[in-house]
């Protein structure tokens, strides 16, 4: 079915667009004619991609989505221990390069924009929350987590912590850099997790 | 000066207009004519108080950050013991009322609105950062903190965590909640300092 794959590409190519026009102008300026001059269709064109704006950009913010949920999935088959594992997949979730903080944004100016919209797009539930949630039961699987840690708080905590490191790398990232953002999410997981003992090797100065 | 008070108090009246519009709109609804009609006031005596639709913004915004800052000054005056004041003023930061989470709400919009307007306002430095270097070294002062904290590192964490939950309260308001965000503060709170002694009295379940 080619035509259809060609379908789904350039569906794809027009949300690329509708990430580049928030980026320089904004939700507010994210209007089907600048989305189809950028995307360099006619507004006719666009309309056959997507028959309403808001069809458009829920789906350039799942596509969004998608790739963040990839890149953890990818982390998540490779063969490395519990703990060393859970920090990769933070520092995967929180933006430390050009190409992730943009990402943060288009996903931030959306959320803000769909809080208008009822019914639009459940940005609350962006499968965020319950990741942390698995990562807090990960840990305590393998008897990483400390004993007298209240799962259901410390999953909260987490997930505030990451969000608000996402909010701060997007509105600060020169103070907010790669380095600063591993130093925390480190000092976090090994707050919350027992002492490493001899059986798991210290691999983290 | 009567006139000169009026004019203030007119401004304040208008900010407050602003927000409302915000609150139902979003940022891309907040037009000179939607606030002048909110304000119940025509275009050019909106002009009057205001030369500039960013000039309102960022005086509206302002507000905002007065309100917070008099509210958490107010906690600094009370007499109560160092760990528990602590507590107090980061739940005074984080919005845990329908009047504080509405704040928060127009703070973001603007936040997000304002990243496309150079130097229009620099909300990146709302106070609260070096609010928590302070609330850090506060508690260092008082031999509060653990010993082996990187006070640096303790002050992005906590920022992180606060803004976190700030957003989060105000796009799930149902689950992070009052007692939600306490239970997780108190934690993360604990979770720094070091463990009470018979000098300071236990006061928290």
């Amino acid at each position: 079915m080619p035509k259809q794959i060609d379908h789904e590409k350039r569906r794809k190519e027009i949300a690329e667009a509708t990430w580049r026009v928030i980026l320089e102008r904004g939700m507010e300026g994210a209007s089907a004619r600048n989305i189809a001059k950028e995307a360099g269709l006619s507004l006719g064109a666009l309309r056959h991609y997507f028959s309403t704006q808001d069809e458009l950009l829920v789906f350039a913010m799942k596509l969004v989505q998608e790739k963040v949920m990839a890149r953890i999935k990818d982390i998540t088959m490779r063969n490395v221990p519990p703990k060393e594992k859970v920090l990769h997949i933070l520092l995967e979730i929180v933006p430390t390069n050009e190409e992730t903080v943009r990402e943060m944004e288009v996903w931030f100016a959306f959320t803000v924009y769909a809080r208008h919209k009822k019914d639009m797009f459940d940005a609350n539930h962006d499968g965020i929350y319950s990741g942390m949630r698995n990562l807090i039961a990960y840990l305590d699987e393998f008897d990483l987590l400390r004993q007298d840690a209240d799962k259901d708080i410390e999953a909260e905590r987490l997930y505030a912590l990451i969000d608000g490191l996402a909010l701060h790398a997007m509105l600060d990232p020169v103070r907010v850099n790669k380095d600063r953002i591993k130093r925390v999410i480190m000092q976090h997981v090994e707050s919350i997790c027992v002492k490493e003992t001899n059986e798991t090797e210290e691999r983290n100065p």
